[in-house]
């Protein structure tokens, strides 16, 4: 029997207010309105992002909420106008929308889709309403995705169809972390991404870093430093192609961590990343760059009212400080080619699954994200 | 008699020590060693790193010192192995020098050459020793140019030859303010210099600011915002090219500059130009910009120990914050054009000088600088 334009019964993770697990809940996903679509999502990840919001920390954050940012799955349905994609498309939800038609899009200077800003921010739908409901009570979507719940609805510009050839235990994972690492690396850095023998540290090496990784790889770094408190991430990053490994809590007596990475490239280097979201690293971050050319991107998120600082002087010779979100990627354009570099071998996917969960265990597959031994916890949707 | 080869007696302006006036004395001039050029020294222009040098706020400010970097005159005479110049060449002296063979120089990727960096900053020659000397004590060399001296010798890479067509008491000035400003707005912003229809917003409207606007009208900038808290400098600002003027100090109730200045130009400026010095101005310049790639440039210099800082969620949603020093101009390579400009009407200098003093009258001179009706005062050095 169709489910199109009826509402559909499934399990979602709801989270019912801050600070408390999430409840596996029957809830009711309503159908798609014009320039929507229906996603049966497949499986998903759980990024720290989440995590921040369930906290309560998040200012912004709201409840009763479906969370949830990284997934992938398949089409179930359509509302009216929706070109983008059909039934049965196999796709990757975008927390970052790309309508083509914003100042933003047409700008070709950033991914930053402007057309649903504000109702997405308020957890809701491009028309102020919500399609989820539970035990009578409507919940809030979260960042246009909710991929914590077996369907989901998304504005179709807030969605990309990929080949059905990309495993989407896989394919979800480029819904966030890797597609933000990968793209700082090949699409903010510099002119075109980092430059082929440039020095390169990142500072951090989870999910997001060891995506950067892999960018400065592709590109053809020369050095490529990771910078990291857990000793484990040596092997990973060498994993990921890492030439080096500084553990910043063992250097020598009264050094910084910008004069060791300063010292080991012979001046500073030409990229640094910052993907932990503390302030104080991202100083060091800016401060280890190359004088007269040296770049930091900040891709960590930093929590509410904290501020970055350092001396102007810094800049004044010639450093300079950005940033981006999902890499500078633009999700619907440019996610074809990041499957492509998965599919040809090019981009690894695969090894940062660590851990894996049912829905039932989502609350498990959160306290697996802050062990050190975790990369990615992907969750299986589908009963 | 020909000085070639001889020390030189002649009059200079002696910074003694800090906090106090500067007394014309009478000092000797070595003749210039290996790879240096003696310049007989027409005009100099004061700037405001003079007197923040001289008051003391410098913390690597030393003493005895011949201050002065804005200078232009005539070679006298030139050392061994120098090629770059000859006696009777006119020639701007530069702080920033340019030697094309130091890691920065190669780079093309800065102007902030490497070679002598060091000795310039100990206020003394590559060598290690300094040409001046009065009353047998030796003085410090400043910046590398010193040109507050009738005759002064600087490092052949801290040198440039321009037309004899070109008047001394104008191309001095192209040795510091008007270079550093225009500079920043037609090479350090964006890949090549602000582009044509951008929206720009320039904070403070000095000898610097004044400069920047003139590079983003040779640009094509469509709306250019002069932020002072001068409201004379509106006049100044439109006689240069700028379209709009803000007293940051006159808002609405409760309004932030950088409001103003995105309500101004729906959704923030495409780039900013700090050309004040304090760094509570860099964070509004970084915070009016647009979102998605709005770029600001700091080009004042803050006093020592002060900070700039902002919410790192600037960055992550796609400003860029940069700096440059001297513009990011090469000046062996690139003073040529700017002397071109000049010659052919598309860069304004002469409307900079509002004051002239003898240099018996330098005192004068920085007084005149701090009161608000000066943009530049042009000391005249010859006898």
């Amino acid at each position: 029997m169709s489910t199109v334009g009826k509402p559909i019964t499934c399990k979602a993770a709801v989270a019912w207010e801050a600070g408390k697990d999430l409840t596996i809940e029957e809830i009711e996903v309503a159908p798609p309105k014009a320039h929507e679509v229906r996603i049966q999502i497949h499986y998903t990840g759980v990024c720290h992002t989440d995590a921040y919001t369930l906290s309560g920390k998040d200012p912004e954050g709201a409840f009763p909420i479906v969370l949830g940012h990284e997934g992938a799955g398949i089409v179930e349905s359509i509302g009216e106008g929706v070109e983008s994609v059909k039934p049965g498309d196999h796709v990757v939800a975008l927390y970052t929308p790309e309508c083509r038609e914003c100042k933003f899009c047409t700008s070709g200077k950033t991914n930053l889709c402007g057309k649903i800003r504000a109702t997405q921010g308020k957890g809701v739908m491009p028309d102020g309403t919500s399609r989820f409901t539970c035990k009578g009570k409507s919940l809030l979507h979260f960042m246009g995705t909710s991929t914590f719940s077996q369907y989901t609805v998304v504005a179709d510009i807030s969605v990309v169809a990929v080949t059905d050839k990309a495993p989407m235990d896989r394919s979800c994972l480029l819904g966030c972390g890797i597609t933000t690492g990968y793209g700082a690396a090949v699409i903010t850095a510099g002119k075109d991404g980092v430059e082929k023998g440039s020095n390169v540290a990142v500072f951090g090496a989870g999910c997001v870093g060891l995506s950067v990784i892999q960018g400065c790889v592709k590109n053809g770094s020369s050095k490529i430093i990771v910078v990291d408190v857990n000793d484990k991430k040596e092997e990973w990053g060498k994993k990921f192609g890492a030439t080096d490994f500084v553990n910043p809590t063992k250097l020598k007596e009264g050094e910084t961590i910008q004069q060791r990475l300063i010292e080991m490239t012979d001046g500073g280097c030409d990229y640094t990343f910052d993907c932990t979201g503390n302030v104080h690293v991202m100083r060091s971050a800016l401060e280890a760059c190359h004088k007269g050319w040296g770049e930091s991107v900040i891709i960590g998120v930093a929590a509410a009212g904290q501020e970055i600082s350092t001396r102007p002087f810094q800049l004044v010779t010639g450093r300079v400080w950005k940033g981006c979100a999902f890499g500078g990627v633009k999700g619907r354009t440019q996610m074809g080619s990041l499957i492509d570099d998965y599919m040809t071998g090019k981009l690894k996917v695969d090894e940062f699954i660590t851990h894996r969960q049912s829905l039932d265990k989502i609350n498990q597959a959160f306290s697996d994200m802050k062990a050190g031994d975790c990369i990615r916890c992907v969750v299986t949707m589908k009963d």
